[in-house]
């Protein structure tokens, strides 16, 4: 089962907008063992979408459009798919209500032209979901079959989870089901993951069911994908539990979350866990850990807040850090101690280095001390960090929210970067 | 003169790369005035890759391939091209020595497989720049052309920049120079822009020189392109310095900055110049504002810190604000009086409101909160920001920048969005 994906829009040709749906739907292709050779973007013009649609179907099993379905002059999917099927575009009174309606509930004001949106090929049916205003459409043509769906990203997403995919693997007689799950992790280098999982891989591959794959997502560490085949859901996610109990077992605490969860929602689950309240100071990163911390709604249950102490004097006369060097160990547990009392907080933690590009008090850039106050005890890790002026500061707010995670849980694990 | 872009890679096909490269080139060949109908990805197969490449030559002049040029197997765009060329691919003993040169410049290893990317289609020539390790490749078949550059994004530009777009330019007759200013805007809607420019658009649109465009860039903005084309690049810039006096005295000062100016290198330029410290309180924000202002390198002299009072104690006990309710006018003025007090700044910036899912103190989702302390004076200004909690944060940050950059520019423009 091939399946094409064509971007339509001359705003992506002209980069004016960059295509990340073409790329979502490869990825959602792939796990769900359709091939996609080929992908397209093509501008907002009939004769061109029109051959690129008959190009696709010379290739192609399958055809995904997506864009150019809204109510203006310049929305002319609809049109195009009509032509290559062949048939006219007839308008559905029912669906042309239905959009009247959305417009209501949503308190926009309905313009006619949105009637345009309930055109429809003869032959083909909308799709079922309609989180949007305009429809998505499944045309068959004979064996083939073009799917119509709009560019504007989560309508195009519950429109491909909840009808798309599973028409093409019904098409491609898929009928097992394929579920996977992320593990994220952090600290270690893809080669080392991939040596302590070796021998787990080269087992499993003997089976093909489940599978492990990695994936580099920088900033963010690596991710360890499990996917499992079976018959349904729940064998699926039988399985999948028991790989990750297996990959758990193996790589340890460098795993801090699965799936949806990322670090920062990981840390708020486990501080409001044990009932304990966060303070933050920031030197080098400048506000992201606690901008990072309250993009988690309901962060404000255990973060206090942050002081960014950017100045030299503000680290000396807000957070009580002894004068004297600011990028050091000594001063990172300082801002630690100083932020976990100046705001009120359980824990306390800080972090103070040289993002670049000039080198400071003698370091190098990419050099940072990450410090932490939690209960009765304070410590600081000097941690060297790679790439440009952005680059070390995400790395500086991951690698210290790493930190915060190890010690709550009682880990030992160092927070350096391998 | 039609140019087609054909982004070479599994991992594109996959979506575990965005093709950003593609809408780059895509926005560098129309701002050269040259048209690109199609844009295709393909994986790393060499049967695909030149049916890919025959096609894109039946309806183009031009093909410019990105990625599949490194030492790898599955590097096979030179193999690729030599095939359509219908030449073979001869190895380049002086590109081989460059290489390796290359890698001993930067300390790394060489293999022997690299040499690889020394390998030359008959008839064809190597770009001159090469940032990297992997040369690029100008091909010409007949009247037509094929280049081939990597898919690393800044040795891709280069090679745009250096070869391709003067190559492209050049076989399309255009001698002219095209330059281009970008003015950002804040606070004005699309349509209340294209009223105001109404009149200069028309008046250019006579002449067709300049010409002016806008681009909404969500989060950032509206950009007003200002393109001039002339014989040289002094007349061109001038031409450009003209138009945009003309449109800086139509829309005045909702415009921020110009071209790789951002609002935050905007406002510290500005606060530097008047010889003034900014501090910053946060609370719907989290730390966004304070990392903003940092991720700009020099910040230093500038910026004294921000406190994220997240927790209305800290808000009291911190900062000075009065208890009572924290999302209010008087909370934000009370904020950035209480900041720039602690931090020992000249201009004191605040904001709070709800960012949501849910409401707070009785204020909607999207309620923001602008306080500025400077001089002997404060003030707080209500906004109503759209979108979801992301966005109505980032709004948030932009609108309270803003606000600061109109107030010590003494203008009295209101800080809302319209």
């Amino acid at each position: 089962m091939r399946c094409e994906i064509v971007a339509v829009g001359t705003e992506l040709l002209l980069g004016q907008i960059v295509d990340t749906n073409s790329s979502w739907m490869g990825g959602q292709l792939a796990q769900a063992g359709i091939d996609s050779h080929f992908q397209v973007k093509v501008g907002d013009n009939q004769a061109r979408i029109v051959d690129t649609i008959r190009r696709a179907l010379d290739r192609s099993d399958a055809v995904i459009l997506c864009g150019g379905l809204g109510p203006t002059q310049d929305d002319i999917t609809r049109e195009a798919v009509a032509e290559v099927m062949g048939v006219a575009l007839v308008r559905d009174d029912a669906m042309g209500e239905k959009i009247r309606r959305g417009f209501e509930a949503r308190g926009r004001r309905f313009t006619e032209n949105n009637l345009r949106q309930a055109d429809c090929p003869v032959g083909a049916s909308f799709i079922p979901e309609m989180p949007g205003t305009a429809p998505g459409l499944v045309c068959p043509l004979g064996k083939q079959v073009i799917y119509a769906v709009p560019g504007v990203p989560f309508e195009m997403r519950e429109m491909m989870a909840g009808t798309i995919l599973p028409d093409l693997k019904r098409r491609a007689g898929v009928t097992a089901v394929i579920k996977s799950r992320v593990l994220k992790s952090w600290g270690e280098t893809e080669s080392r993951l991939a040596e302590l999982l070796a021998e787990r891989i080269d087992a499993l591959d003997r089976t093909g069911n489940p599978t492990i794959a990695f994936q580099a997502s920088g900033i963010e560490g690596l991710k360890i994908r499990i996917t499992a085949k079976a018959e349904n859901a729940e064998a699926a996610e039988a399985i999948i539990a028991r790989e990750e109990a297996n990959v758990r077992g193996i790589v340890g605490d460098a795993i801090f979350a699965a799936d949806e969860q990322t670090m920062e929602s990981a840390i708020l689950d486990l501080l409001r866990e044990r009932g304990l309240s966060l303070a933050v100071a920031e030197s080098v990163t400048g506000g992201l850990v606690g901008a990072r911390l309250t993009a988690v709604p309901g962060a404000s249950d255990v973060f206090r807040g942050a002081l960014v102490s950017y100045a030299s004097e503000v680290k000396f006369d807000v957070l009580g850090v002894p004068e004297g060097p600011v990028i050091s160990a000594d001063a990172a547990e300082a801002m630690a101690c100083g932020v976990r009392e100046r705001l009120g907080a359980d824990v306390g933690i800080a972090t103070t280095g040289v993002a670049g590009p000039e080198e400071q008090e003698g370091h190098p850039h990419g050099t940072v001390f990450l410090g932490l106050a939690h209960g009765g005890s304070a410590e600081a890790v000097q941690v060297r960090l790679p790439g440009d002026r952005r680059r070390v500061r995400e790395y500086a707010v991951i690698s210290l929210l790493n930190m915060l995670r190890l010690r709550v849980s009682g880990s030992s694990r160092s927070p350096e970067l391998r």
